[in-house]
């Protein structure tokens, strides 16, 4: 059997690809204008130059071309940028794929002994850099965790299931479904993403309202670092000073490699309910959004998309004839011009889910809502890994995307959307080009939520990344300055790392990165990654304590 | 009005006692044999050594002998020793009290150049010698914080109010019920503990099965260091680096003070109900627990005594004779002859309490647990913040007694119930005295649950603190080699350093420590407490990164 090859140039299966019906196109056309097409080059036609000597390491070491090329970067929108149009500037020098945790120790080892710069990789799904190689003058390794896969141990009394770091999203349920078990948590990446990415990252997945984010997941760890394994055994809580698991777990590879974690897992449920519910607007969303919350049942999925996102969501779907008359009736109402699609499922015994719902209904129905019935919503389960792929489709037809994401509590949320659409609108139009800003909230918590942007642009041929970083930075600053976190769920990598310290304050950061420092003196894991580049933990330009 | 005093030696109020019950005099008797009761020194009879002399502090501080001798040291076991015996070793050189933020940080500025050594005392309530001043060869201030006190803010939308740090338990509610809101912390110590003791500390609270650990409580933060104000603001989640208010919850003052801190509030409940179950052993209870935090809904309280706390637990409830001819017939059943009594408590809207109840009815009776009505569960409410008075009554009776906790996943717990059941036991008996080891299980998680144990001696006068070293080193020796946290809500202060290592590996300290040098470089914060003697902060005996 022929194993599924991934797309070499941007996301996903090389052989899947989603269309960009009409109704998007024009969409699209009408509020951003026509851009140029970002041409695709050849993956035969990239240059690589001749790797660096390296030492023998003690685990597979792959220095082929392909390996190198298609382990010199993540996903991000410059990294898709320059792959496809052959350009990339940095490649590791080889690629080393250890079969155990003890491989990973001794590569580290030989890493330090050669002063080698050591690229930690899960699934290679980071969008901000997290895992592209930069040129540098150290030789530089990607370690991949690829080979390390599998359920190491299931403790079924104390729900909970101890996997290596490698292992994907489809595999680990997969290994638990057998037992009647599940993990739950479901990036965008799932397919592709590895328990130890999301643990580095300190990831989000789409059903984490209910299951919670990996940091909740996450109940034991075991680290590779130069000095040796340093494990953390599962515990369901302690007080034995600062929790060290929440340590690691968004450390982006700078504390040491993560090998393997004892997660969270919860019995399948018997039975899911979903619903799509159309509400007058923005602020009617978050409310009804914030009162599930604060007031529950807990629903498992919670997303609001606002006007533009809903708008566009609209134009992106097909829909018959006669549905599509229906709809444009509704939206034709003047109490839904501005309406917003509120997307809820809930999972669990039956009795409870019909509870729920039935909860959630009084809820949204006092808040002018209209119930859609559940096809959206089952559009939404059926498509939801899916979306990622339109980028690339969007780029052969000359628009650029890029998400982005924060959170910030209830009380905040509306100004920064507000903040952020401002910012990114005001930047693009000084630049005299269009943007489309859209956004939704997921991932909501009773003092707050998540919310999670997207951003459309028509590309100018040769400028396609200045354009992205102008708007970048402009949502970035208007990020931080209303009080959201710079990001929720994609991590800092290299993007959002000069960003940390007005988050973190320079305490945060110093305290970062002398632990960084302890566990890594030498400085070879993830450099540039995490921690401003004024702060790398060899001490080289160091900042004050 | 006259404020009510504390007692100088031991816990609580001065003004109040609990009464030891002839049964359960006679229990201790019976198991115990009597011991030699400890005697009472008069506060005037402690000599204090000369204040060393130390610089100007820029806040109010206070030198006398009472406030002195009153900052001496918290409430563990050895503490309350050698307060009653009119011995102790250490003290500040002086106590002082600042009203802001800012002059914390400029006390800590201050003692940096003047290398004085700054112990942070929130409600001054540890029992692991997180608060006891150590002979040094520095001068040592006790920083108190009973003056940073009250809310300073609440952002009802988010559910969000922060307080300053000084703030105890009973202050937080009062301030939080006028807008009907609550948080819910209640640790036994609550109404002499402040927000920034539970932080600094991990702490728990009765109700923490419900509400959550203070872990998850903390929303934002505020930290004095020497080197300025650390500032942590509220966010429901974020994946911008590793989450670094966890690094500062359970840091015990080494990171700097906790000055402020915004916590997740809660609607107050519209009802409350409880039930007390009899459950045939201890298995059953634990297997009831588990079936409640699994399948839900999670009760606010749950706790199960194992057969020899619910044997003590009857020997010190005064109950009328019917009532007590009745638990007599119930408790000579064969079934229950190893009986332990379940204890729980709903909070919510009253349809949910009622089917929550139901859920949770269904459960023990499947298990063979008897329902014993409310009034034990009434009693607990009335009497749970009483327990710890109980500890200088029996140390007049000639009785010794102290408490420890763990945590473990399910699958570990009756084998670390057994464990350290046998090896204090056996510790004893080799000393040639016997003891009692009573726990019960409290703080359940879906993936385990935490052991609170209770242990009694007779008391051998002049050698309470060996007793007492022996028993508690049998025990942690045996809570490290079954797989627990060595504390789940105590903290570790300085009876708990040597064994974080144990728990948290060579890299975990070295992490810790290396981030406590990079914000307190001189080390003059809490030196001691948490981290290892022989890794200091200021570097001396510092070990291998």
């Amino acid at each position: 059997m022929q194993q599924r090859q991934r797309r070499w140039n941007g996301w996903g299966w090389a052989d899947e690809t989603v269309p960009l019906p009409s109704s998007a196109r024009a969409w699209l056309s009408e509020r951003l204008g026509a851009g140029e097409p970002l041409p695709e080059a050849g993956e035969q036609s990239v240059r690589l130059p001749a790797a660096r000597p390296l030492p023998e390491l003690p685990a597979t070491t792959l220095g082929d071309r392909t390996a190198r090329l298609r382990h010199a970067c993540g996903l991000a929108f410059p990294d898709v940028v320059v792959l496809r149009t052959g350009v990339p500037q940095a490649f590791p020098d080889a690629v080393c794929v250890p079969e155990s945790t003890e491989q990973v120790v001794a590569v580290l080892r030989a890493a330090v002994e050669a002063d080698v710069a050591v690229i930690v990789r899960g699934g290679g799904t980071s969008v901000v850099g997290g895992v592209t190689v930069n040129a540098g003058s150290r030789p530089t390794v990607v370690l991949s965790l690829e080979r390390l896969r599998g359920l190491v141990a299931l403790d079924r009394a104390s729900l909970l299931a101890a996997f290596r770091s490698g292992t994907l999203g489809p595999d680990v349920e997969a290994a638990l479904a057998p037992s009647r078990l599940r993990l739950g948590h479901e990036p965008q990446s799932f397919e592709f993403s590895s328990v130890g990415g999301w643990i580095a990252t300190r990831s989000a997945g789409q059903r984490s309202t209910g299951v919670g984010k990996i940091d909740d997941l996450v109940a034991g760890l075991e680290i590779a670092t130069p000095d040796g394994v340093w494990s953390l055994p599962p515990q369901p809580a302690s007080a034995a000073g600062p929790e060290l698991r929440r340590l690691v777990v968004g450390s982006e590879g700078r504390l040491g490699v993560i090998t393997e974690a004892t997660l969270r897992v919860r019995p399948l449920p018997e039975c899911r309910d979903g619903a799509a519910v159309l509400v007058p607007g923005w602020s009617t969303g978050l409310e009804v959004c914030r009162a599930l919350l604060q007031t529950g049942p807990v629903p498992e999925v919670v997303r609001v998309s606002d006007p533009d996102e809903t708008s566009f969501g609209i134009a992106l779907t097909e829909v018959p004839r006669v549905a599509a008359g229906v709809r444009d009736l509704i939206l034709g109402m003047r109490r839904f011009h501005r309406g917003c699609i509120v997307l809820l499922e809930w999972a669990g015994a039956p009795q409870d889910v019909v509870l729920a719902r039935q909860a959630a209904a009084r809820i949204w129905q006092d808040a002018g809502g209209l119930a859609l019935g559940r096809t959206p919503w089952r559009r939404w389960l059926a498509e939801r890994f899916r979306h990622p792929y339109l980028r690339d489709v969007l780029l052969s037809a000359g628009w650029g995307v890029d998400t982005l994401e924060t959170a910030a509590p209830w009380s905040a949320l509306e100004a920064l959307h507000g903040a952020v659409r401002h910012a990114m609108t005001a930047a693009a139009e000084a630049a005299a080009f269009r943007t489309a800003v859209l956004c939704h909230l997921s991932h909501a918590y009773r003092d707050g939520a998540s919310l999670y942007f997207t951003w459309l642009w028509p590309l100018r041929r040769g400028d396609e990344i200045g354009q992205w970083r102008l708007l970048k930075d402009a949502a970035s600053e208007a990020i931080v300055a209303s009080g959201g976190t710079i990001t929720h769920h994609h991590g800092v990598g290299t993007m959002h790392a000069s960003y940390l310290e007005r988050e973190v304050g320079t305490s945060g950061v110093a305290a970062l990165a002398a632990a960084a420092r302890a566990l890594d003196p030498h400085g070879v894991l993830n450099p540039g990654v995490l921690l401003p580049p004024s702060l790398r933990p060899d001490g080289a330009g160091r900042g004050k304590p």
